[in-house]
């Protein structure tokens, strides 16, 4: 039994599970916000415990500052007696670029990567570098693991990674495919496997990672062939503040008019698009699907996002010249049971028929459709904290 | 019999045929290039007459110069003895925003709108308005029409024409898909329905206008449901030299490193990117057919081409929910035999089989999938000249 931590650092926030490894027993969890932040009324730490929450309101400069108040609230809390009891910790890393297929064990080399690729995701690798080094510090018997966002998806071959752009633009800066939520679509791929009760390898499955960011994955043989984020998340589908796919020319044409700069232009495509762009009321799927029948604008936000799944679906279903079973996971994709009923019942042409009844509940891992459906479905909830946990116990071997 | 001009204005360019009407006979067709651009060694001035071609090298200032040129050369090679012969004249052109949805007349309102829409295709809608202006001077008996290449996609369902961005953009600027190659996608359509023997608005069909430019369409009872091009030509598909949909940020990043502006990123995508940019050698696709097993950057370039191609037809294969037939048109579309089998192929796990013999024919409209093949597939050469022809006639009565 062996105590390994997932820690998962944003810019301004810290999510961390604390799991019994291999049991895969999750000991505590929980997260930290408005790290470099300041205060404002409302508790920034939550720890769950034996199913019990744990808040205060704390003031942290930085991602060692909060480090240190976790460690010490576990001991507080009787999490653990010494910090040593940690034997691994694994941190979530966003962009691994082309040097990194596979989580990997920390050294040095691996640490000044990390904060190299900050270039493709300046907010959010910058942070996972912060939380490394303060863990190092603070528990160097600890065995650290980095895994990333990006690794799964260096199985896609060539033509679905790189863009129709000048060549010479992948070769000099690395500009390509990269995807993202690539630790979901492989948690969810491999427990689908297990429902299916077959060889993951010998599988054809299109994950659907919808949450208030979202990817699709295509999956061959146990290996991403294609996803739907790009070089940034903010490629491919309709999420909750983010545009997705647009045409260049009309965003380059409204920052004329508008008088935008690049970076307000980006900032519009990725907080002020997707579902509240659309919808211009919230983005939030819940709220748009409460006023679904009432608010034109909803209801149009909300056809929105189901057709440009189904898109991705039927270009990957044709990918992959077939799929065994396609998977429902994250915010969205776990939660809410009319999104599913909407994306199934348009796959009615090709036999796939939704159990209403296994679709409406919520929780474990479940399949949705009916015994002759001719592709099945699955709603199987994300535990990208346990993949992360997984990785480590491996590694630490 | 009523002779009807159709007329193609580019920014520099004249293309032009001569039909008898309704009898669908052409009576000389032609092109003029080099307009207000001065001139080089080359012709400038094809008129093929009786299977013959008449060349000549002419400097032109503008549209007008170039029109009356054109009309003096139909007398002297004995084509009219009086310009008002010439009944109809049909103009093509490219942006009709969401105005026009269909051809109409010319009257002053109508004109003034293809100048105010010049907005969304500066040189291309600049320059058919210079060629109405000048046609109506120089034959102001002939009934002109505007035939618009955005139209046919007027009837797309606004939750295929939206983009995911704020909505104010769409009521202020009239952002949004508004598609291309209408009249292609249009007249290959109904040729379709011919060959099918069924009436256009029972059909669902896949229609791809793969040329320099290129899109694919979703037809829906015998109206548009989706189109790949977007805001602007742009979007979709890889072209020629033509991007297609790209990563928002991954171009802004490109920018930011190569101290691009914005123009010359809008020039990178639309010029230099596309076959040209990943295969570094032509933007040509027999050129990079040619040199396919030798050459790993043009098997790329193909390869990806092809799978854009298959990407749209699995899309709007499960918009449409199953499709009648696909069809094939325009300069690659019509004359690539390799391109046709490889995208065929792909489709070969739906039961779409090639014939191989009725593939490797040109000319003619064909079948080109075995009788037993589960959806039917045809190479249709489009007519864009005949069905702006067609809309004349219709309008003239």
């Amino acid at each position: 039994m062996t105590k390994i931590l997932s820690v998962n650092a944003g810019s301004s926030s810290l999510k961390f599970k604390l799991l019994n490894m291999p049991e895969e027993d999750v000991i505590a969890e929980g997260v930290i916000e408005r790290i470099g932040a300041g205060l404002d009324q409302d508790d920034n730490v939550t720890i769950k415990l034996n199913g019990e929450k744990h808040k205060s309101r704390q003031e942290f400069d930085d991602h060692e500052q909060a480090i240190n108040f976790m460690l010490a609230q576990f001991k507080e809390l009787g999490i653990v007696k010494d910090f040593n009891e940690i034997k691994g910790i694994g941190h979530r890393v966003v962009a691994g670029g082309e040097w990194f297929n596979k989580s990997v064990l920390v050294d040095d080399e691996v640490l000044k990567k990390v904060e190299r690729l900050a270039a493709y995701a300046p907010l959010h690798n910058a942070a996972n570098a912060l939380g490394i080094r303060a863990f190092s510090k603070i528990i160097p018997e600890a065995v650290e693991v980095v895994v990333f966002d990006t690794a799964f998806h260096q199985t896609m071959p060539k033509e679905n990674y790189l863009y129709a752009i000048p060549y010479e633009y992948y070769t000099k800066y690395g500009v390509r495919r990269y995807g993202a939520h690539g630790t979901s679509h492989k948690y969810v791929a491999e427990q689908a496997a297990k429902l299916l009760g077959k060889p993951l390898e010998d599988l054809k499955l299109i994950t659907m990672h919808l949450g208030a960011g979202a990817s699709i994955t295509a999956i061959k043989n146990g290996k991403s062939y294609d996803t739907s984020m790009g070089f940034s998340p903010l490629a491919g589908l309709m999420m909750a503040t983010r545009s997705g796919d647009v045409d260049y020319s009309l965003m380059n044409y409204v920052k004329g008019k508008e008088g935008l700069s690049d970076q307000e232009t980006l900032d519009i495509l990725n907080h002020k698009s997707g579902l509240l762009g659309v919808s211009t009321i919230s983005s939030d799927m819940r709220d748009l699907l409460d006023v679904y029948d009432t608010n034109d604008h909803a209801k149009l936000a909300v056809d929105m996002f189901v057709d440009r799944v189904v898109d991705y679906i039927g270009q990957y279903y044709f990918e992959l010249q077939g799929a065994d079973a396609l998977v429902f996971t994250a915010g969205i994709g776990e939660n809410s049971i009319p999104v599913r009923k909407m994306v199934i019942d348009k796959l009615a042409f090709l036999g796939v028929k939704l159990d209403e009844e296994a679709n409406s509940k919520r929780g474990s891992a479940t399949e949705i459709t009916t015994a002759d459906s001719k592709i099945k479905a699955f709603m199987i909830p994300t535990n990208e904290e346990l993949e992360i946990a997984r990785d480590v116990q491996r590694l630490m071997k």
